[in-house]
């Protein structure tokens, strides 16, 4: 199974720079080992489990919730049958159709 | 703690009437005497702890994953310390400000 | 056509108590006789066009730009061929499967 | 001011392979001339305006409503006073406070 989970995750009684909290969340997926990419508007992580992506979910918010008294997320997972690997494929199937573009 | 959690989930390999699948989960929800409210658009829950919480979305995806091959699934959740009560509290709040409004 | 929009807005710059400025939102909402329900995650409205139910996420954040300097939103729509009147129907179709849940 | 919009747009009608279609909507945002990044789970596009973002949405329903009977659509908007370029900014920002990263 794969299971693509894109989320974000942030502090809304903190004023307008959200960084210095969400660097935390980052710094700890980059650790777990697990394929991720950043963009401008959250993380995208792949799994083989929906818990496992959840997890990730979890422990995210215990890297906020010492300093911060309101926390908004949104997630969104893509769950398929078959096997991993589907960040990169997405990508290489729309390509394959259209030619390059930016990613 | 309370944590406020909207999710919508549904297969995309069925066409598009998605309600039978979605009425599994829903059923899931009312049964399992969490505080929840249905709209068009997803479900409400509430809950006091943010595991509680996934611990729905796993649910949900267990009643879908053995006749659906692709499921997407969006949540948005609003953690807040404090009591719970938040489903009702912050619409309270809106109508203390501008007077009743359809909920 | 049914456009069914399910709508969040909120500024970040602002501390954890964002309902002064969602209120204003709800408000406009309301006066704009569009058919619409308020949850505690967000609202949702039904418009016939695309182009309609975008003019009212504009017409949200032109409130709220004056004197918020970030603002963050998320929108979700299901666009269907046919006759407005989902807001209802879907729930409808939600209890003739598996009896009364709470909306 | 910059406007940063994720969005997802696909049909629910088709089966589990959504990528014809969603290629539509990626040549035309590449076709463009936003700036524009492509991932797994969604593409990113900045623009100056809130309408001129709502007005790729609408051109990439535009290219799915003659073959599509129904339509799922999940956007974010990050909205910041100030010039745009947030789309590198944001991710410069998180890599000054803990390193390189994937993105």
């Amino acid at each position: 199974m794969s299971v693509l989970m894109q989320f974000a995750m942030f502090p809304t009684d903190k004023g307008a720079s959200a960084s210095p909290y969400v660097s935390r969340v980052i710094a700890m997926i980059r650790d777990s080992g697990l394929p991720y990419q950043l963009s401008a508007m959250g993380t995208i992580i792949e799994t083989e489990t929906l818990e496992e992506a959840q997890s990730v979910v979890s422990k995210a918010y215990s890297l906020l919730q010492n300093d911060c008294s309101r926390v908004y997320c949104t997630v969104t997972f893509d769950i398929r049958e078959g096997s991993t690997g589907r960040m990169q494929q997405k990508i290489n199937s729309i390509e394959e159709k259209i030619g390059k573009v930016n990613h």
